[in-house]
């Protein structure tokens, strides 16, 4: 049964849920889902409803114009308007490292996921063979420092065409450019194979390893203009011992890296992650 | 400020929410918590809501009244409403080991939990000096087969006269009999050192160790006349390897069973606990 | 460089590893790795050794037989020799769900393990075409309660053609005969999609949600004659809560069932495990 | 029964274990314990070794001159001897938090552990009343920056009065000089409230809030002239969902704070914890 999937969120305001839930429900509208938060600090109130069309009075395609004219004006709303039978168009970029590919392409390919995977794209033709296993398109920009600026343009047309909704950077070594960024804010997720704010940058195994830490860990997170610093969706560890070489962690950090990215991309597709400034609601 | 803390559950309908936060808003109450489930096995709503009373026009002796006239009535609420300048009154039972005692009372000492402690009741003496140490009153009430009977029912006077709330079994030796578990219906809270329903009764860490396991666990649940059987509150684990002996199980076991029985007693405190048949909503 | 390794285990005496040790030093092998351990209360003395081979005095094809001559006997020692550059052959057995067939696959065919994979063996053809993609013969033995002992023995012949070591039942939905069990002692692998010893046999997710758990657990063990009672290998995690429907917690488990699953597989591939009565040792 | 413990690095060469292995054998020491593990990055090995001295031929206070002698030169060992009927000295500092030192006093007072506390220190009276519940002496010196010097000077005269071995900083907020720390090398075992490296200095809960981040941790570590970068004892971490706010960020991490730090005190004082460099090897 289609639903519609409303996140928002507004500066607090006393009788915010009344209005809203009374919205839905007047017009007939089941309300199977929800779920709401306040942010004190900030005083902003975010909320994730969900309810079933079949009975609603108001037609789908116009719940966004009835929405925004009668209370996100109102209250300020940023919000975003999704329908469960739409389903996300995702792309998948990555480097030479198969793990987190094999792991997205292996639930994409169960159906545990509602989400179309249109193509992925590389800057090496390694990982091709794993593509054509699962039959996705797989495209090839090789990056140089000169080429750079061209190729993502050539990427961000493909992207384009393929209406793509968010991009999964499945262990890919290439720093994105704003540009890049600022067509898909909160929409591309990466995976750091590091528990930041710990090991920022490159090598973040050799970091821990020589720091000697008990705990590593992997961090997912929306990409930002700034370096592994983006809001953060999903994160997990994993105890080590003083016998792990370098190897090790990266062989056990590899387990975390795919499971904690999966996770994100869950979230993300499920529409259940909301960023603002740097935080993430995640919604449960 | 005063808040007033209602939790509830009843049949799923539409309009609860829209109706209930309604009637806070308009009656003037800020509402600064909310959260909400719907068990779609069941179909039953669950919400926990609370919100400030210093504008609130109706006034607090009152609310009861009114909300079980309005709202409990129509949707066959089961409810319960607190107020946050009422702190709860706390038993606690102890028998010979003192890790959970001293974590409780160190907790209440410091002022971390809005709760009142007037006794400490146990089937030994072993443990009065650790009371002493921290000037809680100590009782002892020896148990044999014989005397059960008669000293639970003395230990119940006691309990009413304090005017106790809820009771912690701070690993705590003796079985409760169902004429104490009827009149403190989900308010008996015990700490059980396995992760259950593994390993239910006497000697856990043994069994642990027996069969084997790569991780021991511990419970905290409420008290229901089936043994180690009542709605779980919260559980957490440990990992151990084949090097840890019994003893080393105990030991680790011991900081497992401290922390989950607080974190237990904490969110039982906090009135976000709420049992349904054999489950717990425990709110966020 | 090609290395020896060694497993063994023989009642504790004074003077056991000084021997070994100094057996292996004198004989010019560069020890590389080391663990042992005593179970006090067995009394038993397990270890693990591992040596290069390049300047070993003792020609590969006979060290077997000077170990058994000179320590096996006179400590009566349980023990194993195996050698780096021989990969063991692995067998995976499946059912329907491909999620740990899948990890399984990824990791192999990236290179990650050092193992053989000749085939797959299912009781069902539905994941014939994931075998193919990975390009592993895949044979399917329908299993009715008939034709069960001649199918078993067909799928033996063809483990034995195949010189296959240990098997992997990658959520296979078939109780193993005895008979299979006692060709393959501790080496077959099984994933139980539960915290053992809680939720033994059929629907532990289900079970798990009746019971109200707040964490759900998946486990790895050999198979044994007692149904999902054989020696652990490992276990895992994942925090749930009433939030969380049976179909939740059958997706957050699959996420543990492969991962706890190749945890175990890679430790059995890397000769790190030692069964001993109903409890593992695994090797650091 | 009186057991000898070695704990000892050297750099890696063939026969250390069996040589010393056997030198404790052939003396008729009976050893009961034994971990070792090679660092094959700097070519160091490390042993940890225990055993009985009730049938050692070699009187308990030549010990260590003969291995002295016979092996340490020999190979250029560091190493350490204790035995396990001297129990260590402990001293805890202390400034206004009172959760670690709960902890430490309860476990101190119920026996856990095998050590003696003759003294604690504080820069501020608030705990006096605490010590006193456990009848452990309280020494204030208040510090500022014109008298610190002097009052470590004090500090450290009191501290060699009362023959302490080791320091336990259990939340002191005073950066301790580098001439304290020079006269107990790895010998001061400090709590930091976060995940190191991640939020080095003050306040991490508010830097972790403000980051985002969906673990909090808590690290113990031995004390270097470095603020918060000493060989790690021992980490561990929870989960916090954006719901948490600072002060839940504070109130969790308490519990996390006080059962690493008592896990770091408590392999310490089980002489399990050695400091190559910047790590630590701590022993199973």
């Amino acid at each position: 049964m289609n639903k519609a999937q409303l996140l928002l969120y507004c500066p607090d305001k006393p009788g915010i849920i009344a209005q809203v839930t009374n919205f839905i429900t007047v017009n007939k509208g089941n309300i199977v889902y929800l779920d709401q938060y306040v942010d004190h600090v900030e005083n902003i109130f975010f909320m994730r409803i969900e309810w079933e069309l079949d009975q609603f009075l108001i037609p789908k395609e116009k719940i966004d114009d009835y929405f925004h004219t009668l209370y996100a004006q109102k209250y300020e709303m940023v919000y975003r308007l999704y329908f469960s039978d739409h389903k996300p168009r995702m792309a998948i970029f990555v480097s030479k490292l198969s793990h987190c590919l094999y792991d997205l392409l292996s639930r994409y390919t169960a159906g545990e996921w509602q989400v179309e995977l249109p193509l992925i794209i590389s800057n090496h033709p390694d990982l091709e063979p794993v593509a054509q296993r699962f039959g996705i398109p797989y495209y090839v920009f090789p990056i140089t420092a000169e080429n750079k600026a061209q190729q993502e343009q050539e990427e961000m047309r493909l992207l384009a065409e393929n209406r793509i909704n968010f991009i999964v950077l499945a262990r890919y070594m290439q720093v994105i450019s704003d540009r890049m960024i600022d067509a898909y804010p909160n929409r591309i997720i990466n995976i750091h194979h590091s528990f930041l704010p710990a090991f920022v940058g490159a090598k973040p195994y050799h970091a821990a390893y020589t720091r000697g830490v008990k705990i590593i860990g992997a961090t997912s997170h929306y990409v930002t203009g700034e370096l592994d610093a983006g809001p953060i969706i999903e994160q997990d560890v994993v105890r080590i011992t003083h016998k792990d070489t370098v190897e090790d962690l990266i062989s056990k950090g590899k387990d975390l890296e795919k499971i904690v990215l999966s996770r994100a991309v869950h979230k993300h597709i499920e529409r259940k992650c909301l960023a603002y400034k740097n935080r993430t609601i995640i919604f449960g």
